[in-house]
């Protein structure tokens, strides 16, 4: 079974929605991730850090979905990182209502041993600095690694975003990110910048628009589903991104085409992730709702033309 | 062959993005539809007005393409309807700068005695009441009728609107127009509705997000072709609808699964018609450029999961 390393924030989330509003539930980058990663066939590990304050439960849910969290640390007398949003109607966009990082500010990853020949290497949306010191510990080089990351470490640590996006193979970042990355604004003329830049593969999320894959002059699109409701957006571009791993590290393929496979699983899974509040939907799911689901994409997309 | 009967605006068109401005050209929804069915073996007709300032070189080109001109009225003395828009930096939003109804404002449509057994019929933007007029001349039931609209007669012209959305088969709009037509923010739930008031088949236009074509629980996506440069999105939306009608009066099948070919066709066509000023660039279109780009759709389209 192939190793897949996850870094990234494991935390607890309130999120309001027009649907309604949650306490401090689970959240965090690494949790999506994790959960979404667990439906492939791998031995998957998460390196991050909570508080004392974090309930094991939490943690056992992880655990029993199979994930090693030997890596995530817990901080004695320290709170958990602490994020807060609000949905705007139309569900795409929010508003940030609180951020406290609390142990996170302080976070030194610490790659367990086991997982220091990793195949797949998957950096959440961290400090680009916390991403870097987790490449630094790897024994063998990864087959693939995976950068997750936003437009805030574009303001705030643009050297060291473009220190660590050097070493990766695979970007995923929406669109405006794409944009502010390259200076770009088409789509296609920023995915080639980005190229430039490290990552032999550029994954451009557009939420409810679907997801582009490039490489060289090849494009790949996955369409995100149409689903009745949109419950709550939170996680899906880290569902997303998990599930892209997950498949690759278990089909041990990294080719172009194999990766279109991994960016419609992608999508099949965040399809879930959205349809309730926080992880709720992905902590139930079945792999059978995912193969059945992998059928609707096919027909969202597969056509045949006879040509004269 | 099966005949496909256009009504629409046969106009001038002023525009202005990011890279230029025209002085009148050649514009109309009716003129950028003709076009793009041009490349299917069909005997297309356009029902029209314009004034005597139209220029002969105009209407030689449509004829030029196999399409039928009888039915383009040309009012003595009369101005042809002018249009001036200026686009936005993203290409995504415009200001309409100048109408000029001029002949339009009385346009009383006549189709063509040899047209009034047309198998499809394709409605192009209008007044509702100018729709209905070529419906009620039409002498036998078309296999097909599409009709393609806009908000602006949601908020003008509503009851009749809906008085000919129920004689229809297929209704082609965008997604901001589908929410406000049908008062349901998911598209899902929205093209729901709309099927509730005539039409069986939905086609919601997304503009460079692709278009989803609907049909009792069926749904199929055709994402736009991702481009280095959109030049000027005019007549884009009417590209789409005259490449799906042309080619679904070609193959003669009315059924889900050939019209998604069909939107693909659409798809197809419109990504050509953002490559230049107007109808610059459908005007030199090649077939052999269609199959080809039909090609890059398949790349972008298709994949392969194998299921374990």
């Amino acid at each position: 079974m192939n190793k897949l390393l996850i870094v990234g924030t494991v935390a607890f989330d309130a999120i309001e929605t027009p649907f309604g509003k949650t306490d401090k539930i689970l959240g965090g980058a690494a949790t999506y991730i994790g959960l979404s990663s667990s439906f492939f066939n791998v031995d998957a590990a998460i390196v991050s850090v909570v508080g004392e304050d974090f309930p094991k439960e939490h943690l056992d849910l992880l655990a029993n979905k199979g994930i090693n969290i030997e890596g995530i640390e817990i901080v004695k007398g320290g709170k958990t990182f602490f994020w807060s949003g609000k949905y705007h109607n139309d569900l795409n966009s929010r508003d940030t209502l609180v951020t406290e990082l609390n142990v996170l500010a302080d976070f030194n990853p610490i790659v367990p041993n086991a997982y220091k020949n990793a195949e797949v290497v998957l950096l959440g949306n961290l400090h680009p600095l916390v991403q870097t010191g987790v490449l630094d510990q790897m024994e063998t080089k990864p087959k693939l690694i995976v950068l997750d990351t936003m437009n805030f470490w574009m303001d705030c640590a643009l050297p060291e975003l473009l220190d660590v996006i050097k070493k990766v193979d695979v970007i995923t970042i929406n669109d405006e990110e794409a944009r502010q990355l390259s200076g770009e604004y088409s789509l296609v003329k920023a995915s080639q910048k980005i190229q430039t830049m490290g990552p032999k593969y550029v994954v451009i999320k557009k939420g409810e628009h679907g997801a582009l894959l490039f490489h060289n002059k090849e494009v790949f699109f996955a369409p995100a589903l149409p689903l009745e409701e949109v419950f709550d957006p939170t996680g899906a571009g880290d569902t997303f991104a998990g599930g892209f791993a997950g498949y690759i590290a278990q089909s041990e393929n990294i080719s172009f085409d194999n990766m279109k496979n991994g960016i419609i699983y992608g999508s099949n899974l965040a399809s879930f992730c959205v349809e309730k509040f926080g992880t709720e939907r992905m902590e139930k799911l079945e792999k059978e709702e995912v193969i059945a689901r992998l059928q609707q994409f096919k027909a969202l997309t597969q056509f045949e033309i006879e040509l004269d």
